[in-house]
């Protein structure tokens, strides 16, 4: 059912259209997100609860859930559920927190101490998906982080059920993370309002959490008409396999599906060593399909994917390379040879035994990872996220004769006077 | 010479007029930038030579220079120019090397181990401004954490002379720097070439380096138009000095001209603890900028910058704070309880022998930071910025049964039966 290409016949060109992403950016969604963010911005509140009425159907008397509330709807799901979701928690908090490091400081010359100290970003904003697919597992992986870190105000918006509530999953996580609060607006609505505040919603210095294309083109607006950032920029989810022959093909197509499944613009790559692994985990892939829920999803998703034939694992490993995908799963013998070579990838599952369904979830790593090719240049969300690294310098008397003539010569060249003059001044 | 407010007698939406930059932001240069985007896209090489024709007034021949003419160039300045650049490069170096290092393994559950692993990005695209300013500097703020994170392209852009070379002082820091080409482009169309890649100029993942606004409204659009990621949004160059009745009010003075020399639209603000020390460092300001070579450029940046008057210290750090100035300079013996206080700044100078332009070339702090307020979510340039950190996890068969169920009961929550059945599928 995947599509095959071998790896010796592909043309530069061939290996630049495979790895380039869909990037489907119409003009009618930019159209559609800038009126909403030009409401918001104009009339704040009310435009929030006009936008919950139509896209959410649902009349709002107020825009947030308080802690008595959201305790509430935590206490609605099982224990089970509840274990889980501690679960995670606990392996993400375990995970993240070896992330916060203080570093030393550095004599560069005597007397010239430099150092670099960490301090939370202040004000974050945090977007959890509702609807169709609700994702309390996003909200533990960038609450967890965000309270590490020790950002003062950690600002949670979500859609509204059609009861005017959240769901009970996203609740209980509300609880484990100690978020009193969360604001019943979702959309493009919802990323406006907190890069723009409005009578009800902070205004924030980052925004952060995945989204629909709607919520998406609003984080990549605001962060270039506000000073608000953003995480990272977002496309579809995708995975790459790499397989050989010790691959199991059932595990092999079992993880393609799994992120076939997320919607149909997903991308299941697979690189193996020979064409019989395609075939084995092809005739998996229909097996599987046969008996999964949103099989209509996943068999479009596996439509725009395909299979890649190489000679060896290094060959694999290059194409892999050049896709940059966000997440990598090595169903090899050979993984711990081939760690090394890994250049570009948001996360990397290795052996037969670690499916990306467990770090989606619960491993302790972090699920929200640069998609698109962004692998090249981003890291996926970490509690480095949340912070800045603010650098600091002490020069003392000693320091200053030591530096000073340095510093002079090189303002002069630069025809800085009134650089040079800062220190002259102080000699 | 400085407009003073009174603190105290600030309202809410005084301070925010007060910390809001300006952003003065034309479609006049949003228009020219887009033409050249397009032409540079359309026309490679030939359109990066006829903007060198029209902009920088020189014909080339090559859009390079090589290994052989930049070394040629390098033996031109003095030797005490070449050692002060030399002492410049290794105190950068020393302290940009303590910014790599390997982050220990994470077992979450028994046979559930994470981590994270460095990578560089393969391929960054150094800007470097030319013209009237020169900025050697620059180069080795750019170029030192590339070499540390080990990028394996630096590609190096800069507007060439007219004599169709580069300055000696770049040239010398390349040479230190062990980069073996540049190419003389410079402006928008530098940004858009390693952005698009063209005949000469290699594609590249991510593009760092100050500009007039023409080069910064390029970065802005690449980001947006393309895959390529940026250092970080640019606005022009800013100071804010925290000074008592400890300061003594001519470095006071020489430290705000170091700023305002840079150009008209650069910020130079006090917040002193009296009048009476504002008073002092306006006196100072008149005598310095009396025998200033840039006083012209000096006087209109102060025209734009103000003094704010506090009754304490921790008045004047709230509004520091509020501000989030890219440069903090703390001129007062309290520097050292003053710090834990400090929430959003690029970089901070200590006490009373601290000229932020020892920070500008020579102590080995980076001077790429954040303006405009997005210190309050940005950190400076560092070595983190030419990396990415990868997660890796590997599950042993223990690990498996510990981590199942919790991930089979989270994703039949979030309704992906692929996701669950990724795991079942292997307990």
């Amino acid at each position: 059912m995947l599509t095959s290409y071998i790896y010796s016949q592909l043309q530069e060109s061939d290996i630049q259209r495979l790895t380039a992403r869909n990037t489907d950016d119409t003009n009618a969604i930019q159209d559609t997100v800038l009126q909403i963010i030009d409401s918001v911005r104009n009339e704040g509140d009310a435009a929030l609860t006009a936008l919950a009425a139509k896209f959410d159907k649902v009349n709002l008397d107020r825009l947030y859930l308080d802690k008595e509330e959201i305790e509430e709807l935590a206490m609605t799901i099982t224990r089970d559920q509840q274990r889980a979701l501690e679960i995670a928690f606990q392996n993400i908090h375990k995970f993240h927190s070896t992330q916060l490091r203080r570093e030393r400081k550095v004599e560069t010359m005597p007397g010239v101490s430099c150092w670099r100290e960490v301090r939370p970003i202040e004000k974050v904003g945090l977007y959890i998906p509702g609807g169709s697919a609700v994702l309390p597992s996003t909200l533990l992986m960038l609450g967890v982080p965000a309270r590490i870190a020790g950002c003062k105000e950690i600002v949670v918006c979500s859609p509204p059920q059609s009861t005017g509530k959240i769901n009970g999953f996203v609740a209980y996580c509300l609880h484990l993370l100690k978020i009193d609060k969360i604001y019943l607006v979702g959309g493009a609505q919802a990323v406006a309002a907190m890069a723009f505040g409005t009578e009800s919603i902070p205004k924030v210095d980052k925004i952060f959490g995945p989204g629909n294309q709607f919520v998406t083109k609003a984080k990549s607006l605001m962060q270039s008409l506000t000073n608000v950032s953003i995480d990272m920029p977002a496309g579809p989810s995708e995975v790459l396999v790499i397989a050989d022959e010790s691959a199991n093909p059932a595990y092999v197509a079992a993880d393609l599906l799994a992120q076939a499944e997320h919607g149909p613009d997903s991308q299941a790559v697979l690189v193996a060593t020979s064409a019989t692994i395609v075939q084995a985990v092809n005739d998996e892939l229909a097996k599987q399909l046969a008996i999964l829920p949103r099989a209509e999803i996943a068999k479009m998703a596996i439509a725009n994917s395909y299979a890649v034939i190489t000679e060896n694992l290094q060959d694999a490993m290059a194409f892999s390379n050049n896709y940059a995908p966000e997440h990598l799963i090595l169903e090899t013998d050979q993984w711990q040879t081939l760690t090394r070579s890994i250049i570009n990838a948001g996360s990397v599952f290795l052996g037969h035994l670690t499916p990306e369904s467990a770090g989606d979830y619960a491993s302790g790593t972090n699920h929200t990872l640069p998609t698109s090719g962004y692998a090249r240049s981003y890291s996926g969300v970490s509690v480095d996220s949340f912070v800045k690294k603010i650098t600091f310098q002490h020069i003392s008397e000693e320091g200053l004769q030591q530096i000073g003539s340095t510093v002079e010569i090189l303002a002069e060249l630069e025809g800085l006077h009134a650089h040079k003059n800062a220190v002259s001044i102080r000699k």
